[in-house]
């Protein structure tokens, strides 16, 4: 059992600034994430893209700003699960919750912060038949440790960026890399293009289009894709089958618990701190709505500290509570290190 | 008469950052300040200390947050009025506002944001008969503009990083830069005091410690200051008498505008959209007070943006505003720029 104080659902960049208020109020957090990697929309969606609208930057691309964060919150060593889904949350008598995941794993948390954007991210599966019985043996929706695929075969199936970019960085690793999409035009980054490109022409990709997986099967691990070429049928032999036809995402089983739910979004009081009709279970950032709610990254910022603060106040009844600024004392991490300002001294000029 | 969409009081991050935010809606903003320069509490209180809490930034000097905002809100052409204090509000029949400074300067605007802080900063005067006299005559309490100390002699009083950094900057424009202090010590950045310590030994500064202004006078501009050192007076003649003891801010005037007060700060509604009791004048960042309410910078981000949506409601009422994001619709600047990301190619691979 995972324990820690609060218990953050989603690894987007407004879950991952929540730790660094927690931290701050000497809370530690743990973030549970659908997806392998944190950051959110961001990472999943837009990495390499972007944003003009986070203050301070008048330009920083979504992965440097996960990355950023990520560097931020270090110092307070928040713990993760990913590639895990929260499915079913249980509350104690003593007031706090137990989140359990789709693979099992439980979570015991003072507070729970959903964090959870637009939703789980889900992987939209192609439609063959018996495909399910594959997951995990061979089928990936994800790419969730690359190293899986050192020196085996592996068929890549999509025409955007994830495809792309998925059989470059899989061509030096796997043992034999093909890419299939039903059309013959990719939609992408001109580069990641232009490098498939490169790479079929060194034979480092083979490429099927327009091509479209209709059958597979093998022997309790995967070993063969059936594609469709315009009628005639081609039976790729395979270790892994990786199709990224995007993700789609879903409030899923969070809407379910019992919170008040708004076009699909969770309401929240935002005249206070962004607590649902649950006491203790707060919901921020694009998962929740309000009367003039925006889904901004630097709005779920604001209502991770705002949240930070009422869990504080929930934790620690009638203690008075006084801000401090980072400038004038410092951040200390879990971790034993100290971030300060240089002191002025006092001395004479003689 | 300055013709603005929102007229923002207060050059602080809050306010600059509204700028950007109101560009993104295509209303114009002008930003009057009492201080010299952008950057409130930021730029004239730590400029050069780290602040380790605004989201994406790990760690960030105070000077260089405000640079990185004026870079930011560049493309939507703010005006500013600097060194003035809004004094004076009117409503006119129409639904807009004239704000007139102190200096007589007049605004007209559409909406009133009120990014105040902790109110207008207004520096401590050395108690000296007549000072008041002298005020733009040679006594400066603020260095607005360095030229007009070229070749003067100047006299500056004080102990801390201003009075320092002063000395150090004018020790090469003015042709004579005396410092005094009624003690011995100076309290400061270790860098500042090393360097007055050099430029004292190499004859660029003299030092009078421990040395009060207690006198001055001159015939229609300042001519000399009396020091009172131990017991002793000495008369320094100078051009430029600059005492350096720190500002207190004061929500000043705008106390005075039929605004709710409490603790000092401008009640507004946090659940809706940080308007005041007067529609049409808000109140965002450390000068508002709400429940729950932080006097952190990353929350005068949020405020600000929320503020700007109302206000765009406010001036097309009925008409549905859809939230673009700046990645994927760009960033059209009234200079005629525009910052967008790369487009996705659609291009088929041979
Ligand atoms: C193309 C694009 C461009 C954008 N441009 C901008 C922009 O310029 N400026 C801006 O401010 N915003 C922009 N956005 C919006 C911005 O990305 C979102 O506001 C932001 O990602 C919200 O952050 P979040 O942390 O609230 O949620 P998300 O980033 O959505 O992260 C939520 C995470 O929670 C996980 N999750 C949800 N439910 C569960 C569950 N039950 N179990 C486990 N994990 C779960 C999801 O897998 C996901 O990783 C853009 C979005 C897109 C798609
Ligand atoms: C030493 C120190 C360290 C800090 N560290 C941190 C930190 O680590 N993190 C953090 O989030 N915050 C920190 N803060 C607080 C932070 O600086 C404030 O939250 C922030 O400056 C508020 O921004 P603002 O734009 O609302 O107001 P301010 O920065 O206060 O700017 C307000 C401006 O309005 C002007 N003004 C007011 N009234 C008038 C008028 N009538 N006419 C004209 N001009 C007027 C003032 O002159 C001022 O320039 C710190 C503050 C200090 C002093």
């Amino acid at each position: 059992m995972i324990e820690t104080d609060i218990l953050i659902i989603g690894a987007g960049p407004t879950g991952l600034f929540a730790v660094f208020e927690a931290g701050l109020l000497k809370l530690k957090c743990h973030i549970i994430d659908a997806l392998p990697q944190p950051g959110g929309q961001l990472a999943e969606l837009y990495p390499k893209k972007p944003i003009f609208d986070i203050p301070g930057f008048p330009e920083v691309l979504a992965g440097d700003l996960v990355n950023n964060l990520m560097e931020q919150i270090k110092q307070f060593q928040p713990g993760f699960t990913l590639g895990e889904r929260a499915e079913t949350i249980d509350k104690l008598d003593d007031g706090s919750f137990i989140v359990t995941s789709d693979k099992g794993t439980k979570h015991k948390a003072k507070a729970i912060a959903i964090a959870g954007g637009l939703g789980s991210f889900e992987p939209r599966k192609p439609l063959i038949a018996g495909i399910e019985n594959f997951e995990d043996k061979g089928v990936n929706y994800f790419v969730k440790n690359p190293e899986q695929f050192r020196n085996k075969r592996v068929l890549i199936a999509g025409g955007g960026d994830s495809a792309l970019d998925w059989s470059i960085f899989l061509a030096n690793v796997a043992s034999e890399v093909t890419l299939i999409h039903r059309r013959n035009e990719f939609r992408g980054a001109l580069d990641s293009v232009e490098k498939v490109q490169e790479l079929k022409s060194l034979g480092k990709i083979r490429l099927v289009t327009p091509g479209e997986a209709v059958a597979l099967g093998g022997d309790g691990h995967l070993q063969w894709v059936d594609i469709d070429k315009e009628g005639a049928t081609e039976r790729i032999e395979t270790d892994y089958f990786i199709p990224l036809f995007g993700l789609s995402p879903k409030l899923g089983p969070i809407a379910d618990w019992g919170l008040e739910i708004e076009k699909n979004a969770i309401k929240v009081d935002n005249s206070l701190d962004y607590q649902t009709n649950i006491p203790g279970i707060y919901a921020i950032g694009d998962v929740n709505t309000y009367p003039g709610k925006l889904k901004l990254i630097l709005c779920g910022f604001h209502e991770a500290t705002l949240m930070c603060q009422s869990v504080y106040q929930r934790l620690n009844p009638g203690k008075k509570y006084v801000l401090k600024y980072t400038t004038v004392s410092g951040v200390d991490g879990f971790d034993g290190s100290r971030k300060e300002a240089e002191k002025a001294v006092v001395k004479a000029i003689e």
